[in-house]
């Protein structure tokens, strides 16, 4: 490819972004009054594949007064949770040319919300974040505190939720910037959560890379080792941090316009399928969220084109540097 | 671009068509028993822009038993309506060059219904079907034996249709391929309409060319003459005709997969917006049809860069071969 005819791909990648900004997206992030209709819900926002928040959506749920250290304490400290602990808050994030998960740690639910107390000795960083539906299962005792589903999304979609994953955890904990197939809806049940969000016409500017994978260890010196996972072999995860990008060696993720919000007690945030997303929170957050099966229809279609465009782009751009590069040496 | 290069962008473009027809299009269109809800028809249709029939959706309607030519003489005979003549059945469709229009003509609408009957002298092709909403303007004494809107679609899309047409002519009429920014409902009233259907995600299949713009007038000897509109400049249109396609001149449209389908009394297509379709119809068939205006969503930003690309590859395409071409001779 010439350099004119890369520009010519780059360039159709960038109006794709610039136009989704232009025809359908927003500055920051909708706020509704109330929950949609199911239809409005599908039409203005699923179909168009744009995010809302409902302020205090959920205020009304008995979890909002309810849950708090010393009510899960009482109500769940012998259960034995799943516990994600890490040396420095990141699971499932890149760490020395690995993809690290963290270590999955069984826990009774008080020794687990011990290490989240101001005087804790715990070493690491402490998240109960198993998104295996871990609120139906781990900890189906709190589902009478909530809703089960969202109603006017189920009836939207036509299906109940596939997961509700309950969150818990430290300050440190972050979920590093990734996308996922579901409808997500997100939902605070006390503290922050601020999140950092990326429309999918934005995929170009979002670098990849492979990493072999690997899972934290402790090691009785207390140290997290990286323990590489053959089994598993190469993961592609995002290598930019959206918080502090490395526009040097990613400059393309300069063009990228991302979305911040926060999200406070009893607030929703409905995540669109494949959007790529960012979070942290504040000290001891609780939230929920419900996964719905996203459809593998027009829109995933399409994003799985423009998926392989941009990878054909930054192919070529890429040979090119490096032709540059020996042409200068 | 290479030669690998311009494959791997043609690839791409091949794949996105055939992931589509095996993600979520069928091999013909999908006849529903009944109207879907208008959640169903955003969700399952709309959304993910995909057609359907129901079968004698509007069988009830009195049209369906009142409106032949004897009644359209009694009721509508004096009333001047917008006909359009060509000498061959094509309007808007390429001719020696051009992209010619009908002549347009006011007539009585006794005199159009003339020229449909098996013994008529006139000379050239008449077809009501201008698409100005000529149902509620000029032919609005007809509306009490319609709907003068689709209940579910107008609940489903949110707004009242933009334009109701009217079509009525001969079995030589043709519509060439072309596609609206409309999502189409639309309804047979007598005889029957054949349907090529093309997805917009085989866009890349499809040639177009660039014409100037022209209209038929017929002429003192009887002949249609084509006028250049040079006011108007070029117009792009399909180039290829997809009942008898050369593909010796457009390899690529044999790449592709038409649905064909026919509509009888009663039956009802959902046309999604930006799907290429060709009709052509029975002697004297009936028809109208619901134009609703689309959404400039995420699927028309996802096509508008899909065609950036198509043209991209394309232009390397016929870049190559003159090269080649070149060196051959």
């Amino acid at each position: 490819m010439s350099d004119s005819e890369v520009r010519d791909l780059n360039a159709c990648l960038h109006t794709l972004a610039i136009e989704a900004r232009e025809l359908y997206l927003h500055d920051t992030v909708p706020v509704l009054d109330a929950p949609p209709s199911p239809l409005q819900f599908y039409r203005d926002y699923v179909s168009s594949n744009a995010p809302f928040i409902i302020r205090n959506a959920v205020g009304h749920w008995p979890a909002i007064t309810k849950w708090n250290n010393k009510f899960l304490k009482e109500t769940l400290g012998d259960k034995q949770v799943s516990v994600a602990v890490t040396p420095n808050g990141y699971a499932d994030a890149i760490n020395d040319g690995y993809f690290v998960m963290p270590e999955e740690r069984q826990m009774k639910m008080g020794d687990f919300l011990d290490t989240l107390s101001e005087d804790s000795s715990s070493n690491g960083v402490f998240y109960l974040q198993k998104q295996n539906s871990n609120l139906t299962t781990e900890l189906s005792c709190l589902m009478p505190d909530v809703d089960d589903h969202i109603s006017w999304a189920t009836e939207a979609l036509g299906k109940l939720p596939d997961a509700v994953n309950f969150w818990l955890g430290d300050k440190r904990a972050i979920t590093s910037m990734h996308k996922d197939h579901y409808e997500n809806l997100y939902c605070v049940i006390s503290g922050e959560k601020h999140f950092t969000l990326l429309p999918p016409t934005e995929t170009y500017f979002v670098p990849y890379g492979d990493f072999p994978a690997a899972v934290y260890k402790e090691n009785s010196k207390g140290e997290f080792d990286i323990v590489p996972q053959p089994d598993i072999g190469t993961v592609p995860w995002i290598t930019v941090d959206p918080l502090s990008p490395n526009l040097k060696k990613y400059p393309e993720f300069g063009q990228a316009r991302a979305i911040n919000c926060t999200l406070k007690a009893g607030d929703m945030l409905y995540l669109p399928s494949l959007w790529f997303h960012h979070v942290h929170q504040s000290h001891g957050c609780i939230a929920l969220n419900y996964w719905y099966d996203m459809e593998f229809d027009i829109k995933y279609n399409y994003f799985k084109f423009t998926e392989s465009i941009g990878d054909i782009c930054r192919y070529h751009k890429k040979a090119k540097e490096k032709i540059k590069k020996k042409e200068s040496s």
